[in-house]
């Protein structure tokens, strides 16, 4: 039988793609989500990301949130790069009997986000589509010398993540049990970690870097894809939500939320043991937190109760079937 | 009752979105569908446009017309500005069912009219979305003593367009016609006029540039609102489309098609009277036709058979009816 997109997922589909498009050399977007061009001594960083109702938008959200979520996302992708942004694009594809109210409440919410993180809403389009689709486009910059890509990461190497893991998942789980909007925050409202990235990538001591969108475990298969390595995870390192832990008793539970469920947008990095107190200062307030090491052997074990367990290569995958909705 | 989008219309939205919308000195984005970011003594180019099945494609199209489709028009708003290309991402919105082998005639459409116009694709995303939708954002440079803006008509000055009017509706009059794949070009190949752009920005002659996506009319009605100027247009002298003549054989519906229809991506332009000869000279051997006059008076008329008459602000928009379709 012919094949169709569910067979081969996402990633499947974008390998697919990359085999096909011409390159040139001066680009490097292969195997990131972000584009890079050369510009002097600067990268200019372009990234694109598409939401739409069916497949990101919790019943939650209201159109101002919705408006917040797809700037953020888009900026987020600077963020791993240690960008600075430079304008924000969006492009809507809008039911025609959508409230024109409805419609400035998302663009209010798009401009909230862009104005909090310094940047602005600088072009877009609108079309007409049968159900609401957005596509944000992010422009940043960042020094050649300072920007931080997917690729770098050394044996010995810590692992350490921003913030704290399963922030989406408690929002979810809140809404789930029909807690009040406020407490949705962390599904619907993430913060793109700009001056978090910016900071990390001024001291040129990160390896590599990229924002966890779909969740811990997708990520690291990325990074141990790209660069021929491998990790071991220390399950009670990892930093979880305190919103995902008062709502799951269970800790194998929330470990389960942390690893898999995506939407959290926070920075995993690797970086040298002796620079992790560096980094560490470099973007306080946040937190970052070492969660396990890079190994020379390619697979991804967790350690829990002192048993190591292989990491399942799961979490949100478009194409394929969510592990938790 | 509440107000939706079909009672504004895309026009009204794209004024309500930068109505809102936070404006930051260095972009000049509003009114135009590209975005400018200054770069030292150059403009950074950014636009997006977002294509759907509905509302942009045809019947008759292959998945590789598809993919140089939205490639190609993304590429013309580089082009209006006298941009050079440096780089195209396209966003997916696909439905799970889709064919791989469709997928990949796709990216190869639009691969194919990247490094037709010495750009390439470099970085997107998919996801997946019940109906097929594509945004494509293109990024392209140019200098600021040469970028051509939607913005400097002056009364007096010659309108011109380059190449020929109705090419789209020649091609969707084909297929209506039931006429075979070949003679759909005009409408499912757009060729973005980018080399012409060049040419035309480096004379620093031209006083105001768009392309033609919706129809002449709408494209003129665009212009006077943003200049504050009108026009007179000569009938006979817009350059019409062999295969939309040789279709149509009614003049009335011939002129119809060429100021109402859309989709030709030609470029229009105000200039002197005296850099006419030069700027037909420099786009070579691309044609440019002078079909009119700047006035001073806002209005927009058409003369045909020495009598004069208003054109009217109709073109395709969406939210609203296709004059068309």
């Amino acid at each position: 039988m012919a094949q169709t997109l569910k067979d081969i997922g996402e990633r499947g589909l974008i390998e697919l793609a990359c085999s096909i498009i011409s390159k040139d050399e001066s680009f490097q977007a292969i195997g990131d989500d972000c584009a890079f061009i050369s510009l002097g001594e600067s990268y200019l960083l372009v990234s694109t990301d598409m939401i739409s109702q069916q497949t990101h938008l919790s019943s939650g959200m209201r159109p101002w949130d919705i408006g917040w979520f797809v700037t953020a996302i888009n900026l987020s992708d600077l963020a791993a790069k240690g960008g600075i942004p430079l304008g924000i694009l969006l492009a809507y594809g809008l039911p025609k009997d959508m409230l024109v109210s409805d419609f400035k409440e998302i663009v209010k919410g798009a401009d909230t986000c862009a104005t909090t993180y310094k940047t602005s809403i600088i072009g877009g389009d609108t079309k007409q589509h049968p159900e609401l689709v957005i596509t944000g486009t992010s422009i940043g910059i960042v020094y050649k010398k300072e920007c931080m890509s997917r690729r770098g990461a050394k044996e010995g190497d810590i692992i350490a993540v921003t913030g704290a893991l399963g922030k989406a998942a408690g929002g979810f789980l809140s809404h789930k049990n029909g807690k009040k909007y406020e407490s949705l925050s962390g599904l619907i409202h993430p913060n793109p970690r700009l001056s978090e990235g910016r900071n990390l990538a001024a001291t040129k001591k990160v390896h590599c870097c990229m924002d966890i969108s779909d969740g811990l475990s997708s990520s690291l298969y990325q990074l141990q894809s790209l660069n021929n390595i491998g990790f071991n995870i220390i399950a009670s390192d990892l930093p979880l939500d305190p919103v995902l832990t008062s709502l799951c008793i269970n800790e194998d539970e929330q470990e389960e939320y942390a690893l898999y469920f995506g939407g959290d947008y926070e920075l995993l990095l690797c970086i040298s043991e002796e620079s992790f107190p560096e980094l560490k200062k470099a973007i306080a307030p946040a937190s970052l937190t070492s969660i396990g090491k890079v190994t020379h052997k390619r697979s991804i074990t967790i350690i829990k109760d002192g048993k190591t367990r292989n990491l399942t290569n799961k979490g949100y995958e478009h194409f394929l079937t969510h592990p938790f909705l």
